[in-house]
Formats: structure tokens, C-alpha cells, sequence
């Protein structure tokens, strides 16, 4: 190469990368030079580096000092390879201009073929093929494709030519169009684009390439790829590479042809070459749909040769990078060129089949197989799903803003899904987009449908939040909130209609639609147990169920590591029991209350230890606020105004003014601060207490019937070691008592939830009183953050994640530089202490990948997560341990 | 001594301590070893440890080995230095015995006197004195004090006996009953206590001080002892000192008695002997209050002699000690003894005087007068007080719980006490205790009085939280809810009547009192001065108003180191402009709003720019969820319910409608942790831009003027270097504006307040776009500890602190475990980033001496408090700087 100029090095010939430089050449640039280096049948060529597109950036669109030199240099030394000449009257060398960053990416700039026809060169093409019409043709595509993508003129101008040419002589296809009309066409075009640019189509090969680099540049910064990178959080800094490769005509006639392969199912991962092709075709018939291709093993009886030749490339291929590819091939006249490998997309369900298979093939290792798969989509698996058997009516198609699938009746306002959704109907809440006014709908729904916004809208951002199925952004449905109903093309679905979403795939159905609920197939589970085996983390469930703990452990929870105390005591039978207590005035109608309480908790307890029969449970404490179990009082003072003024009964009256009273008194201006957690164990010590005896009580009942129950007493919210200590004395003490009571000797921990920036910075103190601690990292990032979880989801998170001040939302995935910095200090201070100290996280924190990790690297015992997320951990916690393992 | 034990050493004679021996010989024990030494005539004795205490109530009431033999040793260097013998029949030595601990402790042991006297030395006493009477008198007030103090014999069985002799015989004094009587009362005396104790009144000397050393000890653990130094904090582990001394007698005629005396006036510091003095008494004559005793004035000419002699011995006291001295002494038959001297109890104006005297005395350094004042009293200077000159009708006594003098209507329930505060008026609120359903009474009234509840009662706890005035626990107080009225004695109060507090006395008194403006007198100014040379800290004020700011710059203040502008925002002209910009449909009635308010801002921001002039002013952006400027939802959905019911105009209800939808929109589960601070900025950044652009402006208009004004921008709550750049450069887009338009060229540093943990966390990102920060320790307090301050401080602070969970209220003191942890954090991070990141605390925190010297220690700028806190924090600051010199 020319060494003129004595910078940088911006262009490579493909003979000069390789798969390593992805960083420098893009994906399909680092792909098409592996090739070539493999000695596969690669048209040669070369790529700009991302490099040179950031420069461009960066310095006002201005190319790098030297790029067009090397460009010249590169052009030489392909002229030499394939024996034309760019801009050559009579054996021109024609090329494709593609761009390429290191990940694909849509929204990038699309293909241009055929550059360097002019004119001129279009005869020397016509001569060199002896086949006018193909050139002309090519020309056309040419002029047309550029004219479309680098100077930025609509396509239709260029269409509505070529349809008028096609209707006038009623041909069917383009390829009916002869070398006459062609001609006529091109300086239709021609006109076209001097009309509409104030010049003539650039004529010089040379010209034409650097227009065409320079639209690669600029549509790294298009609209499109901006938000699909935000989307997809992709850093702005990688830039794109610009691939220059010769070009191989699969529309040069019968024996020609273009398609695109994968190496196995991308759909099942079912070992067998899947793909379609077209014959006599360029790329963008493909794309364009107008013949129906045909699926690859058809290849095989139309060009055997070829498709053996290919078979044993894609196994190659397959083999030299070790992982599924997805391959892009031409046939020129009989030969098969290569133009284009790279690492397939596939569906979970795929990559999990073709990681096992590999495994069991010899070609990857265990290790291997687990990193294979991105536990983030093995979420798909982990949701409810459409019925696959069942036949869909699908109407629309919008974001798949948040997984899952869910049936149920079109409602239109958050009022009526709230309404409904008590009464137990299931519905679906559908509106143009959602405010935090519709929350309360939100929560009442099976899922949520929008017609617009994005993938960080409100309600795409509420749902995930609360992990139900949300379809956003689906703009065909007009919405009529007047007259109840929605409409999409003529298909009308009224208030109380059933439809279903899949918010995995951002189907709109219309119907119910049988849903499945997720299991764990045959390969999901070999892969999981090889997970197992790699990773250091345990892995636990959050649950308060039996039916949940025995979907954990079907999932593979090692434990519970959160069983919440609080939804017990909200059930029908219970809530007028919890009143009363709450509503004592003495301490003895208290204390009978809680001793009506005291055997249903028993029996809860009773029930989940039992499901998760020797596997540690760890029961938090009472946590949330007394007020919770009271009646709102806006609503009750309404009701007291309409008694009063309707002559209500004064008895009633006097009854709930009695109670409004007590709300009142107990309201909080910031319940999530407030007299919650061991704060109500620290002053209403009745109740802890009553809770400790319900789970020891249940402890010595399961072992005299001989089961192994491992509970661990857990006391939320601790902010300070006198107040664990006095907690952790008052749990003995009935501990003690039951023991004498039962003449059985317990050993149950009792630990805490480190869930406030203060247990965090104290924990050298706190460790001396804990035998666990569980970080909750819901609560420690709102008080880190200074967030209230309920108002920050639907109030600014979604506007802070647009602005990009926030990278993710810090409740979905942990804060490292800031709660994690707490973790990791409560972590080492704890140990300082207290060296034996078992330390988990039960924060929602405990499903997500990037926090699972997080975890390892600070070298927690478990995580904990919601069950469906189980699998997710595992395989999570494998890939951590991988990774970090030097 | 004796060396027989080979143990620890428990017992000092007076001649082997100093009064460096605090810790271990209590300050009484230490003074009297120090005058032993000095030479001056002090009755030899000898003193038994704190150890010795701590010993016994650690190991279940056993005294330590060995003690009783050193006792016994002690007593014999006794015997040979007076030639009198322990329970000698002709010439006993008499003892007596009292408790000392290192601080004065009300609540402990009293005095027991004449130890040694049992039925035969009283004999020996009577022939040594040749005065029968008098050792009969010594004898039954011996068998009086030791009953009731040692024994626990209720002292009214003593009373009784004696008034019933004396009424008997028509005497009116005790020294009028002759030997005879005596001898009856002894008697009888003897036989009371062997009714109540099942046991003879113990006859033999060293049984009654091994007893009474007993009662020392046990009184150290007495339930009015552990109360006080809880109160007081006071750790529970110092133990008490037992002093045992020669008798030396007050009451052997006309030329002995016995006095106390301030070497200056306690009250005002005036340097003139200050104390009373009653002859032929003994201590506890004075403490009964039968006679009245003189001015020690009097003694001079009574006594010139002795008076001169105290006089010197008051002088050298003072300068040997180097402080005011609190004296008690006998004269015996015309000769001198010194019982005690300790260092003054004094007020806060006394303190303040005494320093500055001394130093012009050239007694004490500036250093040392700055060490001498207690800033935590300095508070009594600067509250409202009662107009000296007032004539008070003090009906009752309380607790003086919370500082400060308040008058107003005696309200009895909170919602009336919030009506008529609304209205207004202003009332005071008396209940029997308080609850949190009073608080909105609370906030509403001048100050809050209660009959029941000690200093850490609710009461109490909000009231200091709130600054405001509160006399709590005044047993006095009848309070007749249903009536509304309270009585004391014969004295009815009705709602209505116009009663006083005052906070700092727990005097409640009748009738309004006029009220003073706190000032700083000379010599506090003196001292403040000095103070202001030796601290490092500077000190600003907390100002929202031209007012505030005068009144701060008056108590010293180097700047407004947190100027609010919500206030600005509620004020009535505003309230309704503020309301159409939060409930804007569109930008353009938004922009409308905010250009109303910009003028009115602007129109603040000059003022109080003008008040400080040529200082700096920090000016705190809108801080508070918007929500706060709309009506409560409750109140709202009520009316509209009773418009409804009673065919309310349908406009008037629907106009409501909307505006309870639009509260409810903004309605937040935890509005601390919600949609304010700067996420307001993020979101709606016209209001930010507005009040830059008024502050901008202003400062344009002062600087046209000729003043100097030094605005400093505020963001609050920011939580990320991101969200802090946004706002930063929305701050710079708007003063380069103003710059362009008025061609001013302004430099107006920007920073941030630092309250959320996670700002500290990542304070090497923030300071990197911050010139200055100031810690609102209010907020991080409430996020570190998940502490909603309106919902703790009323709900469950007051129990932790009773339970001792808490050491302190966290708003009051800065927890520096926690919270201080994370402030030095965030100082050393930010620093290493930016060296010349100027550093303060707004907080409350900035008003309280603990804190502030933990602000001095990791090296903050400045501390910024209310007005009224200046003088303290300058002084504070300056005592911080001296003891962390080295």
C-alpha cells in the first residue's frame, strides 16, 4: 500500500484482517476477510475502518488526511487481482459499497451495487458480457439504488418510471424490459436526478465511490441508527466500516443466482442448512419480494455441484468460528462467491438446541455452550406464551415493549381496567399512551397496548417494571376513547372485546388466545445443569406462595431467599383481623387479635417449608407500614360527606369517623420512609414476636413429623446495630420459649435485609448481630437514588433514560458506581466482622444478568429472584463466574 | 497504705489525689484533694473510687476485694491526723459521707452526716464538745439522715415525731428541745426503724459506712439517676466516687455555721462574691428552707476575720482553677473549713461575661474564654425571651423542653389550634401530652405546652424539631378536654384566655408577656470577635427573605449559604399565577405564567442580593414536587362530593374535577423521594430557566446600581454527573443570554447540593461540573437512614431514643457513623477531582456543635444555619478549631 502519506492506515485489504478486527473493520468487514484468508471464494476487495468514519465525525465531515490516497491504492491492487480496470472502457471494474459497524445494525446505510458504471463503462460491461441488456439493466439499478441512497432522491421518482414503462408494454417483470426501452429509461433517471440536484449523474467512478463512503459516514448519524442504538444501547464511538468488494452478477442469466443461508435452524436450531435463494437475481429482488424464493435444499436438484460446494463452506465455517453463521452467497454463471459470514441471530429456543448440540458434536466445550446463550432472551422462554398451536388473527404488529403473552377484554380508560380487573376480569388496557394517571390501570391489567411511543415510553417502562406483556407503538389502531373502541383498517374491537397481546414479538391478536405457561425443555435443562456446575453464586427464589416456591423449585431454586410475610396478611379472611390489631386501644384486644392470627401464619409457614422441604426459607418480618391495611381516607372522608348529607345512619357514621381518625393518624407523608419494617417490630414487638412463634411453631410440627425445614428469620430495614441487636434478643427470646414449650432444640438464623445506605455504611457494626444478610436492593436504590419507585417509573425515569442521564433504569438493572458501591462496602465491612456471615440479594436486582454479575464480582453467597427468572440467574451467575475467572 | 492486698487501689486519702483525678476520685473528691494540697484548710478524708462502683454494679453488688481493708487503713490515717478514733467512747471521730461523681449529678445520694455516733460516742461527743444538747441533736439527725437515705425509711415517720414534740411544746425551732426531749425523740427514733427494718439501728461505726458507701453505689443506678444522665448524656459506665470526711461542725453555736458561695454572680457574671450563709446550722438547716439565710455580704461584717479569710481562699480558688468556683464551707467555733469547689454552674449571659472578664483580668487567654462558653447555652441569648421587665404571673412549673418564650390563646385541640393559627391567631396548645395526630396543631401554634411527658416525650421531640417553645410534663396542670379548660390550684384557664411559656424555664404564667428580639449584648460580641479570629469554618445563614438576611448579617453571618425560593412561590399574590403554570395545557400558557413570575422573582432576588451586599448568597433552584402549590386531594374530593349533594353549580364542580385530576396526576406516594429538586429542571426547564434569568437580571441591575452582589446558582438534589452537566449548561445558556443582552459580563459560580447518598458516592464524577457544594444534611439524613423526617420525628424517633436505639435525634445531631461517613466520602472524592471545589453544609445540622465540629474535622468551607444560630456556630466553629489543633 502507498506509504505517501506517512498516517494512519485507513484501508485494509481483505487479505491484510482478519475475524479479530471487528473493532476496526466491522463485522462484515473482519467476516469477508476471514474468508478470504481461508481461502474461500471471496470477491476480492476492501474496507474502510470504523476509523476513518469516526474521524469524519469528529472533525466536521471532513475525511481523514490520506483516506482517498489509499482508497486509490487499494482500487490498483484489486484492478491487479481481478484484472479490470475501475472506469475502463472496455473491462471495467465494477464494485459494491456496503457499510458494516462492528454489530449490525439497522437503520444503516443500505447497499449500493454496480458503482463504477457510467456511460461509457456501461458499454465496455456490455462488451465484456456480450450481453447489452444486462448491462443497461445494471446501469439502470445503478443510477437508480445511488441516486436513492447517496444523493438522497425518493425512490418512487425512479419506480413510477419504470412501472409506466412496464404497464405501457404490459411486461410483468423488469427483466422483460429490452435494451431499447432500458435506454430510454436511463436518461429518464439521468434527468431525474438533474432535476432534483441541479447536476448531472456524477459520471466519474472515482467521484462516485467517495459520494458513496461519505453516505456511509453520514448515516452512522441518521435518525434511525441514533435511536436504534439508544435502543439497543449501542455507543455512539464505534462508527462504521465501509466495505468496497468487486462485483459477482447473480442476474447475469439462468445459471446465476444470490441467497442467504443459515448453517442450522434459526427458529429450532435444528442442525440442517436453512435458507432460500433466487435465481437470475441481484440482493435487492430478494429484499423486494416480488418472486418468491425458493428454500435452499431446492439447490440442491438445480445445481448440485454447487450446493455440495456450499454445504461444505457453511460447515467450515460453521467449525472455524465454532458458532451457528449466517451466510450471504452469489452464483456468477455457475460459481459460488461468499459474500458475507457473520454469527446467525436466532430465536432462545435455538440457541439453546444449537449450544447443546454443539457441545454434544464435540465442537464446543460446556463452558462454551453456556456462554452461547444471552440468559436476557431466555427470558422469552421463561414468560407466558401464545399457544403455538394456535391459529393467530393477528391485526397489528407494534414494539415488543415488554414480554409475555396476555388475553383479555379491550378496555380504554384506567378507571374501567380497574374496575373490571377487581371484579377478577382479565383485561388488556389500551390507549394512545399512558400517564402516570393510569398506573392503577396498569396494575389491574393483564397487559398493556399503545399506539404510540417508544421502547422507553411510560408504559413500556411501567410494564417491564412490573413485568407484565406491553405491545407499544403500534400505530395502526386508531383509538376512540368516546365511543369506546379502537380501529385498525376496517377491523373494529369495542370496549369489552377479547384480544391478546404478545409483547415478546408485539403481535396485536384479535380473540383469546390460548396461552401456555413456560417450562424447561430437555436441552434449557442439560444446559442449566452445565451452568450449575460453572457457577459460584447461589441461586434462591423470592417467594410467598407454596404454588411459588414449587415453581422455584422446579426452576431450580436452590431455597427461598425472600418469603414476605406481608400478602398473608392482606388475605379476605385475615385483612379484619389485621384491623382490629391495628385498631386495638388496648394491649389485651391486640393481643387477641394476634393470637387469632398467630395459627393461620403458623400455617403458612407450615405449608411453604414443607413445599421447599430441606432447602433453606428465609421469612422476612412484617415490612410494610400498619396504614397499608387501612382503608384510604380520601375515600373514606368522601363517604363520611355523602352519609352525613344523605341522612345516613349516625352509628355508621360515628364508626368510620372513628376509623378515619385512626388512618389519619397513622398516615405517613412518605410511607416507604416511615414506621415500617423493624421500626414496627422496635415499638409493637407483639407482632414480631407472634411471627417468630407462627414459623418456630411450624418448624418443630414439620420436624416432629420428619421433614427437614431450614428457615432463616430475616428483620427488614435495620438501619443500626442496637436496633438489630434489641430485634435479634426479642427473636431468641420466643425462640427459647418454644423450645422449652416443645423440649426441642432449634438452630435458626436470624439475619437482616440490608435495604438503607445506612446498614451499608454501619455493617462493621451490624455484622456482629447478623448470621445473614440479604441485600434488598428495590429499597437501597430508592433511597440511594433518592427515588421513589411508585412516582420515578411513571414520572421521570422515562424521560431521564431519554436524555440519556440515566444508562438503564436503576431498578431494573443495579447501579453499580452508586448502590453497588454501597453493596460492595456492606459486603467487606460485614465480613470484617464477621467472616462467616452468608450474604445474598433479593432485590429484583437478582434476575437481571448485568447485577448477577455484579454479585459474583463482589463475591455474594446467592442472588435471589422472582421464580420465573431462576433459569436466568443460573445461567447468569455461570457466565459471571466465566468471565471472572482469572 | 496497706499492701496486705496486692490488688487495685480504691481508696485515696485527700493529700494523694489532684484535680486532674476526675475520672477516678469524681469532682467533688478531686476539688477537696486539690484544696488539701493547696494547703487550705480542708477536714481530712479520703475518697473511694468510681472503680469501686463500677466493680459493684458490675459483679452483682459485691464490693471489689480488699476495699473494706483499704477503708479501714484510711480511717486509721484519719484517726492519726485528727487524734480522734473511729467509735471511740470519748473522743470519736465523726465522718461524713457523701457521693461524687466526675459530673454534678442531681438524682444521686445526698449527704449523710455524723457518721460514727451510735448510743455510747454520742457520750463521747457530748463530753469532747462539753455540750450535751448538741451531740444529742448530731445523734437524731444522724439516725434521721441515715434512715432515710441508707435504710429507706420514708423521712415524714422522722418529721412527724419531731414537729409533734415541738408542737407539744409550743417551740418553734428545732434548737429549742432540750437534751431531755432529745433523748425521747432518739428513742422513739430507734424504734421506728426497727419496726420498719425488722432490725436494730445499727450500732457499730464501720457497719454504718460500709452501708452508707453501699447506698452510694446503689444510688447510682437509681431510676431518677439514669434518667437525668439520659437526659443528659451521660454514659451510664463513670461510676460514682464516695467521699468520707471529718465532721466539722456548723452547729456548735453562735460562732460556727455554714454556707455556698459563687466566687462571681452565677446570674450575670459580675465579678463580686455571690452566695448565702446561715449560722449554728448544718447543711441540710439551709437545704429546709426554715430559716432564711443571709447575703454572704453580711458575714463581713458579722465576721470580718473569717470573711477576709474566705475571701483570699475564693480569690486563689478561682485562680488556681482559672474559672469561676462553686464554694461550700463551715465555720466551726470561728475557724475556717472548705467542703467544696467545682467549677460554677452559670447562665448563658453569666458564662459569656465571666469569659470576657477574665481575659481582661489577664486570668484566661481569648482561646481559653472561647472554651469556656457552652455553645448549646449560648441558644438561651438568642431566642425570643420574656421582657425582663415584665411582671410574670407564674401559675405553674414545668420541663423546659424546647428553648424560647411564646404567648397566645390557650387552644386544646389540634384542629382548632390549626383553625385559629390559619386565621392568624396565635394560640398556644396545651394537651395533656401529644400525639402524632396534633402535629398540624403543633406547626399551627407559638409553642406547645403538656401536664405529662418528660424531655424526650413526643411533644417535646417535635417541638425542638420545629424550634419551637415547649414547657412539657407541668404535673400542675388540670386539663378538662370537654370543658376546654385547664385549672391549676384555683386558677381556670378557658379557651381563649391569653396564657405564656416559657421554653427555656418551664415557666407557664398568665396573661400575655411582652417578648424581646434576641441581641448579642458587648461582651458576647467581645467573644464572638475572637471567636471569629481563632475558627476556620466559615459561618453563613439559612435566609429566604430580605428579613432574614438583615437579621443574619446582625448575628454575624458571612454570607446566605441557602436562600429557598419555594417560599417565594407560595406567597398569596403568587400562589394563583404558580397554580395556571403547573395545571398549563400547553408551553405557550406555561411560558405565559412563568413570564408573570419572572419580574416578581427578579424583584426577590434583588432585595435580598442588596441586603448582602458584597457577600455571597447561594440561591437554591425550585426544590419541591409541584404538587406541594395545589389543594390536598382529600379536602378537593370532599367538596366536590358535598357540591354534588347539594346541587352545587355544575361549572363551579367541573372546574374542581379537573383540578383534582391534574393533583392527582402529580399526587406522589413518597413526594420526598419524588418529582422535585432537579429532576424539575430535567423535566419542565423553563421554570429553572426563569429563575436564572431573575437572578441574572437582578444581578445586572444591582451591578448598573453600584452594588456589589455575589449570587452564587444552586441545583438541588442532583444524584449523577449527567444530570448535573444538563443542568449546569441550562444555567450557562441563560446567563450568557442575559450577558448578550445587557453586555454585563458576569461570573456566577454553579453548584449543587449534595443530599442523596448516591451524590456522595459518585462525587468524583459530580465535582467535576460543580464549583461548590453544600450538604443538605436534612435530606441525607432522611435517605441514609429512610427516615421521613415529618413521619419519624412525631412516629417512632422518640421511642428509639427512649430505647436508646438512638443516641440522638439524626436531624438534631449528624450521625457521623452514617451520614458523616458518606459527607467526608463525598468531600474527598469531589476534592480529588476538583481541588478548588468550595465546600459547605445547609443543613440544620449547620446550627448544632457536635455537628459542626465534625464539619471543621473533615475540613468543610464553611456551615450554613438559621439566623438565629450564627452566634453559636461562630463560637462552636472556633471550639472545634482549638481542640483540633495538633
Amino acid at each position: 500500500m502507498s506509504d505517501k502519506m506517512s498516517g494512519k492506515k485507513y484501508v485494509y485489504l481483505f487479505e491484510e484482517g482478519n475475524a479479530g478486527m471487528r473493532d476496526l473493520l466491522g463485522g462484515k468487514g473482519a467476516g469477508l476477510a476471514e474468508m478470504t484468508n481461508l481461502g474461500l471464494p471471496v470477491p476480492p476487495g476492501f474496507t474502510i475502518t470504523t476509523e476513518a468514519c469516526n474521524y469524519y465525525s469528529a472533525n466536521d465531515k471532513k475525511f481523514p488526511p490520506g483516506l482517498e490516497e489509499q482508497i486509490r491504492d487499494a482500487l490498483s491492487a484489486l484492478e491487479k487481482k481481478v484484472g479490470k480496470k475501475f472506469g475502463d472502457l472496455h473491462n471495467p471494474l465494477l464494485v459494491s459499497v456496503r457499510s458494516g459497524a462492528k454489530v449490525s445494525m439497522p437503520g444503516m446505510m443500505d447497499t449500493v451495487l454496480n458503482l463504477g458504471l457510467n456511460d461509457r463503462t456501461v458499454q465496455g460491461l456490455a462488451a465484456a458480457t456480450s450481453d447489452e441488456r444486462f448491462a443497461l439493466d445494471c446501469y439502470r439499478r445503478f443510477i437508480q439504488m445511488f441516486s436513492d441512497i447517496v444523493l438522497g432522491i425518493e425512490i418512487n421518482r425512479f419506480e413510477e418510471v419504470l412501472e409506466r414503462e412496464k404497464q405501457r408494454h404490459n411486461f410483468q417483470y423488469d427483466y422483460q424490459l429490452g435494451a431499447g426501452l432500458l435506454k430510454g429509461i436511463i436518461d429518464e433517471y439521468k434527468q431525474i436526478v438533474k432535476t432534483m440536484t441541479g447536476e448531472e449523474f456524477p459520471q466519474e467512478p472515482m467521484t462516485q465511490l467517495m459520494l458513496a463512503v461519505k453516505a456511509v459516514f453520514e448515516s452512522w448519524n441518521n435518525p434511525r441508527a441514533i435511536v436504534y442504538r439508544k435502543i439497543n444501547q449501542i455507543p455512539d464511538d464505534l462508527g462504521t466500516a465501509v466495505n468496497v468488494q468487486t462485483m459477482v452478477f447473480g442476474n447475469m442469466g439462468e445459471n446465476s443466482g444470490t441467497g442467504v443461508a443459515f448453517t442450522r435452524d434459526p427458529a429450532t436450531g435444528e442442525n440442517v442448512l436453512y435458507g432460500e435463494y433466487l435465481m437470475n437475481a441481484q440482493g435487492e429482488d430478494v429484499v423486494a419480494g416480488i418472486r418468491t424464493p425458493y428454500p435452499i435444499a431446492r439447490l440442491k436438484d438445480e445445481m448440485p455441484e454447487t450446493y455440495r460446494q456450499f454445504e461444505e463452506i457453511s460447515r467450515l465455517l460453521e467449525k472455524h468460528y465454532r458458532d451457528m453463521q449466517d451466510l450471504e452467497f452469489t452464483i456468477e454463471r455457475g460459481k459460488l462467491y461468499m459474500l458475507q459470514t457473520r454469527s446467525a441471530k436466532r430465536t432462545a429456543a435455538a440457541a439453546v438446541k444449537a449450544a447443546v448440540d454443539m457441545v454434544k458434536e464435540g465442537l464446543i466445550t460446556r463452558e462454551e455452550a453456556v456462554e452461547r446463550v444471552d440468559p436476557t432472551q431466555l427470558d422469552q422462554l421463561l414468560h407466558r406464551r401464545l399457544d403455538p398451536k394456535a391459529k393467530l388473527n393477528v391485526i397489528a404488529k407494534g414494539l415488543p415493549a415488554s414480554p409475555g403473552a396476555a388475553s383479555g377484554a379491550a378496555v380504554f380508560d384506567a378507571d374501567e381496567a380497574e374496575k373490571k380487573g377487581q371484579s377478577g376480569e382479565k383485561v388488556i388496557l389500551i390507549r394512545t399512551e399512558t400517564t402516570p394517571d393510569d398506573i392503577h390501570g396498569v396494575v389491574a391489567a393483564q397487559g398493556v397496548l399503545t399506539s404510540r411511543g417508544g421502547m422507553t415510553s411510560h408504559a413500556a417502562v411501567v410494564a417491564r417494571g412490573m413485568g407484565k406483556p406491553c405491545v407499544c407503538g403500534c400505530e395502526a389502531l386508531r383509538i376512540d376513547y368516546e365511543a369506546r373502541k379502537m380501529t385498525v383498517g376496517d377491523i373494529e374491537v369495542k370496549e369489552g372485546d377479547l384480544i391478546s397481546i404478545d409483547g415478546s414479538t408485539g403481535q396485536v391478536i384479535l380473540g383469546a388466545v390460548p396461552l401456555i405457561e413456560p417450562e424447561l425443555g430437555e436441552e434449557l435443562r442439560t444446559l442449566l445443569e452445565w451452568a450449575d456446575e460453572i457457577r459460584v453464586l447461589g441461586v434462591r427464589a423470592n417467594a410467598d406462595t407454596p404454588l411459588d416456591a414449587r415453581r422455584a423449585r422446579q426452576f431450580g431454586a436452590e431455597g427461598v431467599g425472600l418469603c414476605r410475610t406481608e400478602h398473608m396478611f392482606m388475605a379476605q379472611d385475615r385483612l379484619p383481623i389485621v384491623q382490629t390489631m391495628i385498631l386495638a386501644e388496648t394491649d389485651q384486644e391486640r393481643d387477641a387479635a394476634l393470637e387469632k392470627l398467630l395459627p393461620m401464619q403458623q400455617g403458612d409457614f407450615y405449608e411453604i417449608l414443607k413445599e421447599m422441604d430441606g432447602l433453606t426459607v428465609t421469612i422476612r418480618l412484617l415490612d410494610p407500614p400498619l396504614h397499608e391495611f387501612l382503608p384510604n381516607t380520601e375515600e373514606l372522608s368522601v363517604e363520611i360527606t355523602r352519609l352525613k348529607l344523605t341522612g345516613g345512619d349516625p352509628d355508621e357514621i360515628a364508626q368510620k369517623e372513628a376509623l378515619l381518625r385512626k388512618a389519619r393518624a397513622l398516615h405517613e407523608f412518605n410511607p416507604m420512609l416511615g414506621h415500617r419494617g423493624c421500626r414496627l417490630g422496635v415499638t409493637t414487638p407483639a407482632i414480631y414476636a407472634m411471627q417468630v412463634r407462627a414459623i418456630v411453631q411450624a418448624v418443630v410440627q414439620l420436624l416432629k413429623e420428619g421433614y427437614h425445614p431450614k428457615p432463616e428469620i430475616m428483620i427488614p430495614l435495620t438501619m443500626s446495630y442496637d436496633e438489630m441487636k434489641l430485634m435479634r434478643e426479642l427473636t431468641e427470646e420466643v425462640i427459647g420459649a418454644v423450645e422449652q414449650e416443645s423440649g426441642v432444640k432449634l438452630d435458626i438464623p436470624i439475619g437482616t435485609m440490608i435495604e438503607l445506605p445506612r446498614a451499608c455504611l454501619v455493617s462493621d457494626q451490624i455484622g456482629k448481630v447478623a448470621d445473614f444478610y440479604s441485600f434488598g436492593t428495590n429499597d437501597l436504590t430508592q433511597t440511594t437514588f433518592g427515588f421513589s419507585r411508585d412516582d420515578a417509573e411513571g414520572k421521570f425515569i422515562p424521560q431521564y433514560l431519554e436524555k440519556k442521564i440515566l444508562a438503564d433504569n436503576p431498578f431494573a438493572v443495579l447501579d453499580r458506581d452508586g448502590v453497588g458501591k454501597l453493596v460492595k462496602m456492606g459486603v467487606e465491612l460485614g465480613r470484617s466482622v464477621n467472616p462467616r456471615l452468608k450474604i445474598g440479594i433479593c432485590g429484583e436486582h437478582g434476575g437481571e444478568p448485568s447485577s448477577i454479575e455484579f454479585c459474583h464480582m463482589i463475591g455474594l453467597d446467592y442472588v435471589s429472584c422472582s421464580p420465573y427468572r431462576v433459569p436466568v440467574a443460573r445461567l447468569a451467575a455461570a457466565q459471571a463466574a466465566i468471565r471472572h475467572k482469572k
